[in-house]
Formats: structure tokens, sequence, C-alpha cells
């Protein structure tokens, strides 16, 4: 495992929140991040398919590290627009994060969302935001 | 305590994730809902701030609500987009959703989401967003 | 007039394009901005409604200026989102738009767009966005 | 040309604003389109850049075609959010728009904006939003 992929996880292992999620950094290079979050049945809503705010979490996590990983680590997600597509089912989601353009304080982000059913892949959710370095932007 | 309230405290219990955060709705009526999180630790990321995945939640999840109130229950959040203010600390977060305009199928719906500590509201996020009746939309 | 708004009106009338589009500033003041377009022909779409374009056009303007009301003139608008409500008709638009929350280099503002018929007016769009010192951002 | 992009093209001559423009046609298939804008001064800003108005427009307006590509002509932008990322200088600005997920009654369409000066494009906007058939949404 390279050195950005490891450290990426040391990162997430900090988060108490994607720890009781399940969260797996599965990729992390300059320009893409790929989080993994298990379908289980603690993450669900009342219809039985995964929550919208477990993807919401999943895009708003995967947009923060791709945006760190071209803008150094001390970044936040200034904002994103997520839009639902399907529901997600099957065994995990999986959020793939690219970097559209890299400016020197921000970043503009994008992260699709697939629901994996063993090797089916479905796109549930795209989202879009921005990733700002720390103390450039309103925080 | 009224039936809408009610009821929609029975929707929130039968969701695991709402469950499994903690999350506690406080107010529901016609063109207003208002959903109270707790900033514990199990939800934080790495700096201690309550994560910002946790926020999204509070507000997917009140859109969802807020919107249902004018369009009926079977509703899902097509779309919201979120600008985080501030970091979440203190003793809880308030979302409060309220609906901008309803139409037939859809209700584009605003959310603001307070950090308490005490009795010192600060707002954290704002979000907007658009619920629309299930079958009506792209799921 | 306030000085405020007769420098905001020459500033816009610095710009082809709100000329263009007969854009006036109504209201200029710290977290506070309105921006009025007349709802004439030239700027319609093929069903006689007043074209998307140009209520996107009004807010970007609107949301602009607001910012720049509480972060000096020198800003960019980075993003926005704006949800459609209504067709527009009548005899113009008012976007009025104010900050929800400034930082140092950002800030969150807000956008209502109504359609306004002799003295009725109607809420045809909403829109919400960040915006940024030049400088500060991506550009 | 094809017959799609010849009707595309008898539909935006019945918008006077995308005439007002100069806006034309350029690609128009099944979950495509191409939308050009002109830079020329009258739809600048006070910088001598193309005014953020003008790009929204061709941002709106290509959502809408590419969402009509697929869900059929009577159909309505419900919302969208766009990302500044250069300003846009240069000869004119492509707007090409793609579908990333059409359902029965919506699509949700991604459209990325390009400067173009001769032959050198570079990316200065990027949107992404919903297209709704006309009466299932809102309006």
């Amino acid at each position: 495992m390279d050195d950005m992929l490891t450290l990426g996880r040391q990162v997430l292992a900090l988060q108490p929140f994607s720890v009781l999620l399940g969260a797996e950094l599965t990729g992390f290079s300059e320009g893409s991040a790929e989080l993994k979050v298990p379908i289980k049945d603690t993450l669900k809503q009342q219809h039985g398919f995964l929550h919208g705010g477990v993807i919401s979490y999943a895009a708003d996590n995967a947009l923060t590290y791709v945006g760190g990983s071209v803008l150094g680590p001390a970044v936040v997600t200034s904002e994103f627009k997520i839009n639902y597509m399907r529901p997600a089912t099957g065994d995990f989601i999986i959020a793939r994060a690219t970097v559209i353009h890299a400016g020197k304080n921000q970043a503009v982000c994008r992260c699709d969302i697939y629901a994996v059913t063993g090797t089916a892949e479905n796109l549930c959710a795209t989202a879009q935001g921005t990733i700002t370095k720390n103390g450039q932007a309103q925080k």
C-alpha cells in the first residue's frame, strides 16, 4: 500500500463517525479518492434501503479527501450538492471522487456513489462541491 | 403531543440509522420540521467537531420530513445542496426545515442547522433541496 | 440616494450584459441587495415566459452584489444553486439577496426571485451560493 | 444535419433570449447537447470577462436540451448548481451537457462549460441539475 493511502486510512481511523459507519478508504492518490461503506442494517431507513444520510456522508467525506489530495490535509468541505438517483441496496456503496479544477485555495470536485451487489455496480447518487483550505473559507 | 409529531416520531424510530445517531424529531407540522441530533463523541471527526456527514444527514432527513408534511408520507429527497459555515460544537444540533414552495409532486424546501450549546444557537450550515413524491421522480 | 446604492449602480452600468438586459439595482446596503429585470419580449423563451437564464443571471448578480456588500467590491461568485418554482410572467422580476453568514474571505448568501405583476409578487425561484474574495478562490 | 439537431435549432430560434445572446446549438443527440455562445462585448461584465449570467444561461439551456433529449420536448429545468472555476475569455464558450441518469419523469444531467480561444479549450464552469417533465414538477 502506498504512503498516501496509508496516511489517508490513518486519518479515517481518527474519525469516530467514519469508524461507527464502518467506512473504509479503498483508494487515495492525487486527484482521486474512493470510500467504501457497507450497507448494513444499522445504516438503513424505514424501507430497507441505505439511509440517504449515509450516502451524503460518503459524498462529503470522499469530496474532502480528494480535495485534500491536491490542496493538502488541512481542508474543509465548504459546500456540496447531491442528486439521489436510485435507492441504494446491495453489499456496500463506493464513493468515487475526482478533482475537476484545483486552484490555490479551493478545489471543485465531483463524486459518484455506486451501490454494489456482488460485482454489479449501480450509480445511485452524484455530488459536486467545493473543498477549501482551512482558514481561507468562512470557518 | 399532536398526532402529526407522534406519527413522525414513529417513522423516525423505524429508521435504524436515525436511531444509531440518536436523532429526535422535536417538531413536525405542515410546512415545518425540526430534528435534533446529539453532538456525541461517536459522531465526530478527527478534530473533535461533529462530522459534516452528521450535519448532512440532519439536513437530508429534516428536508424529507418537511416535504412529506405537505406532499404526504411517500416522498424522497431528490436532491439538496448544503453550505457548511462553522464547525459544529456544543450539546446538539437542531435542523429546522421549512417549505418554500409546494407543487403537486414536488416541494422546494430549506433547512438551517444550528449548533446549540446551552441556550446559545449558532448557525453552522444551511441547505436547500427538492422533495419529490415517490414514483414521480427518477427513482 | 445613499452612497452605496449609487456606487453599486455605477458598477452595474459598467456591465454591458446587465445593460443589455435592462437590469436595475433597486437596493444595496450592507447584507442586502435588490436587482430588478424587466420581463420584455427579447428576454423570453419559446413559451412566452422569461427565460430561465435571465432568472439565473439575476440570482448570480444579486448574490455577487450582496456578497460584495460585506466582503468588499473585489468578489466573485464561486458557486450557486437555484431552484425554479414557477414560470416568470408579469412586468419584471426582483431578485432579493441576503447574507446568511459572512466570514473573512467568503460569504454564504441567499436570493429569492419574484415575478411581479402590478403589485402582486410571486416567488418564482430561489438560490443559495458562495461569494468569495477575489484571489482567495480558485480563480 | 440530422433531424434532432435541426429540430433543436428550430426551438432555439424561438427563444428570443437565446437569439439575443447569439447562442447556437452545435450538437444535439440522445443524451448529449452542445451549445455555443460568442464572447462578445455586450455579454461581458465590468472586468472584460464574459458575465457569469451568460455562463449560467448556457448551463441552464444546455441542461434543458439534454434532459429533453431523453425525456421528450416538454421539459423544464427544475434546479441546477454551478461552480465557476475560471473567468471566461476568448472567442466563445461551449456548454457540453450529458445525462447521468434518466428516469420516467426526471433526468439528472451535467454540463461542463469551456471557454474557447482558437483551438484551446479551458474549463471555466461545471453544473449539475435536474430536468423534469412538464406537469410533473412543481410548476
